[in-house]
């Protein structure tokens, strides 16, 4: 509970234009883009500096104020749900691209910054921002820092981890501090820029950070590949890396989610095929076309029913448009849509997807599959309602089944969500009691009253996943 | 101070014959490749597997024994000087490479493996690693995930962080933990895995590691600049940079780096020349030709006195290897030779290399410069003889303006040689008092007993740096 006097003093930092504790603006950010988890704040506030941050921060280390960081809010792990009540803290104030840095090919942000809007101020320069998650459109640089996102383009670019370079972060205990600088190599203590990259917001407010840019590709070219069964598409899969090329973007959709996507987007997608690959590679024009052409022997070698390359770019952006769609697509399917993330070795992707639609089968669900084939980043959705109790107890125990065969095969529980509330019982597959440990002993350090996001990647006693939180 | 108990007690997990506290022994282990310092270990042992590493520092733990983890000893930051006595843990049992997955560009190894051979035996595969650093033909890929090594090529590769994707690890308490995976994507908890890269041994013991590799480039070319004065090198290297081109390799020598080296090597280098530039682009054959054709062209317009191309690949190997010799040339000149690398933004190179000059004016010191043009990182590598107590005075008091002037410029204390002993000192002026403490949290939250290789990273109250220590 923040206590009047807190409330006063917080009202005095950020100024009362920006507090707001009336119950429809509260109301407003009990959730965020992950189905099935609201709690109510105690107040929404938004300051205008890092030093308010700091302010702020010293406040409710004080009076031990649960503090939720929030971007945009398009996570799909409850990552900004304020599941322990306190206070939602909004960037809508710092939301300033600072500067690009031509000679040193970086640019500078605050963490309110749109992805989107960065992609497309660093493009003008001729540069490259590669990440690109999916919510792009409405996600901020900060959720994408929090989460270390991923996106279409992680095969060959990596992750938003991949380009952070420097941080400045407000501690729990309101200290600011400099992680990195506009420099490759930095090795002055621990990589404290990189343990704050998926952090999820629990171990302290990041309020600016400084990317790592590359020149932007000459040129770029799509294709799509259909096959009539999955294990063709993931051969092809490999065979295209065994032949040592590295595509930009491997996407893969399986027949459900086809179907939806096309319902969806209508442009014309196959939805007779029972796997598509969405392939694109860019880099300077002759080795695109030559790796291009390579791909398309590779898909037909290994029986795909047929390969098309986009005529146009404006054919080209709209099969990523319906790639990018796909949650979209499906959730309009039935009433709950439940997308997760489980990731594998690559070499495992069709092992994976055969075991994900055995799940589904044996527990009577309708899961389609999408995701990043390069990466082994798949997103099995569920499509389910709530509101039937019994069908919800079986997606709980298909997605723990899916879990578990992920781990078995290698790989992870989250591949690019992050761990959140939903995905906090999980944790413990992956990396034992002792990696959990090692991760609470961390999180205490820094944050000796738990203030920061509280709740989020350490479960509680329960096991259950779909909770309606308070 | 190991008690007769506990020597009993590690005798019995490693064995007799991987135990050695005889005083040649004990020698052979004081000291790393850091001049000046020096400190007897009580113990050298060499266990057999990571079951026998988690039953040692259970046994350090419970005894409150330091243990310094030690690769090839090849850093240059006191890293693996047994400062506060205690064990020194060789891991000469564990260097196997274990696994060249090709399906997921993977390769799995044991600490102990030597650099140039996990290298080497990738390359026949057809894969490639990028990490070089110079001492790669002597140090253990082990050394470097904890010293997060850099290298030639780290310009358009990245450093060895860039590539670690899955360790084991033993914790100071015994436990093993398992992080990451053969995974491009996962966000399942904090990043311990890049924690614990470049952590310096002082968080637990790498016992595995799983790295990233990429397809061999196809051809590689190689070029040296001549320039008659600084400037108009460090503006080649921007206005390269600003062409949107990525060179593997942009190396700067100076003056009397040059002559040194070809007083070492005899390949004919021009030692009138006051900078050089050695550049290598790699990929398709026809993308490297057509940006070396560039680059030679964009040197000649700022003023390049020669611009050669390594006509053979035995030509190239003699200027990369001349390179590499720089430190080893150096060294003969004067009895002490210390080498730092302060570390700068690209843009600030000539700014900084002409403060270390004027500083080395100021001293009456010999300092020389090389280092990395392209990630900025420079080695200014003093030619001393610390028998002279007056004048390693003056070094120190030099140092510690390089460092100050790298800070200032935006930059760091180190780039990729660590902390360690040597560089602890001036740590805050990086990281500030915040910093510090949020690092020394960490540690203590994994380390509560500090016996993973204590005194390293975190200053005493000294702050003077070439110390020989106990």
């Amino acid at each position: 509970m923040i206590s009047i006097e807190a409330r006063q003093k917080l009202i005095e930092i950020v100024g009362p234009e920006n507090f707001d504790d009336t119950k429809v603006g509260l109301l407003v950010y009990s959730y965020d883009a992950t189905p099935q988890f609201q709690a109510m704040p105690e107040a929404v506030i938004a300051p205008r500096n890092t030093e308010e941050i700091s302010k702020v921060l010293k406040l409710c280390n004080e009076y031990k104020i649960p503090i939720v960081p929030r971007g945009s809010g398009t996570n799909l792990c409850a990552g900004t749900c304020p599941t322990e009540g306190g206070i939602v803290l909004l960037f809508k104030h710092l939301n300033k691209i600072l500067e690009i840095d031509e000679e040193n090919l970086t640019v500078t942000v605050q963490p309110g910054v749109i992805t989107l809007d960065l992609t497309i101020a660093v493009e003008e320069k001729g540069l490259f921002y590669p990440p690109d998650p999916s919510s792009m459109k409405i996600s901020t640089i900060g959720g994408n820092i929090n989460e270390n996102s991923g996106g279409l383009r992680g095969f060959k670019y990596g992750v938003t981890r991949d380009y952070v370079l420097a941080l400045e972060i407000v501690l729990a205990n309101g200290e600011i501090i400099r992680t990195g600088g506009k420099l490759a190599k930095d090795v002055a203590g621990y990589d404290l820029t990189r343990l704050f990259v998926g952090s999820e917001g629990t171990l302290g407010i990041i309020t600016e950070a400084t990317l790592k840019l590359i020149p932007k590709p000459e040129t770029k070219k799509t294709i799509l590949a259909h096959y009539i069964d999955l294990e063709a598409a993931a051969k092809s899969v490999s065979k295209i890396i065994a032949s040592k090329i590295i595509p930009t973007t491997l996407e893969f959709l399986d027949q459900p989610t086809l179907e939806a996507v096309e319902a969806f987007a209508q442009i014309g997608l196959p939805t007779d095929a029972k796997a598509v690959l969405l392939i694109e590679q860019d880099g300077p024009a002759e080795i695109v076309a030559k790796d291009i052409e390579r791909i398309i022997e590779i898909c037909k070698s290994e029986n795909a029913v047929s390969v098309e390359a986009a005529k146009t770019e404006e054919e080209a952006e709209a099969l990523r448009t319906a790639r990018r769609a796909a949650l979209s697509a499906l959730a309009r399917l039935r009433p709950t849509t439940i997308l997760e993330d489980a990731t594998v070795p690559r070499s495992e992707i069709a092992r994976m997807v055969k075991a994900i639609n055995e799940i589904a089968e044996k527990y009577k669900l309708w899961i389609c599959t999408f995701g990043h084939a390069g990466d082994g980043n798949l997103h099995p959705t569920c499509l389910t309602d709530t509101r039937n109790k019994e069908e919800i107890e079986r997606v709980e125990k298909a997605f723990e089944e899916i879990f578990a065969k992920a781990i078995e095969l290698g790989g992870t529980i989250t591949g690019e969500h992050g761990v959140g509330v939903m995905k906090a019982p999980y944790l413990e597959m992956k990396l034992g009691q002792a990696g959990i440990a090692a991760m609470q002993a961390i999180k205490s350090s820094l944050d000796p009253n738990n203030i920061m996001n509280p709740g989020k990647i350490f479960a509680k006693e329960t096991r259950k996943r779909v909770v309606v939180s308070k």
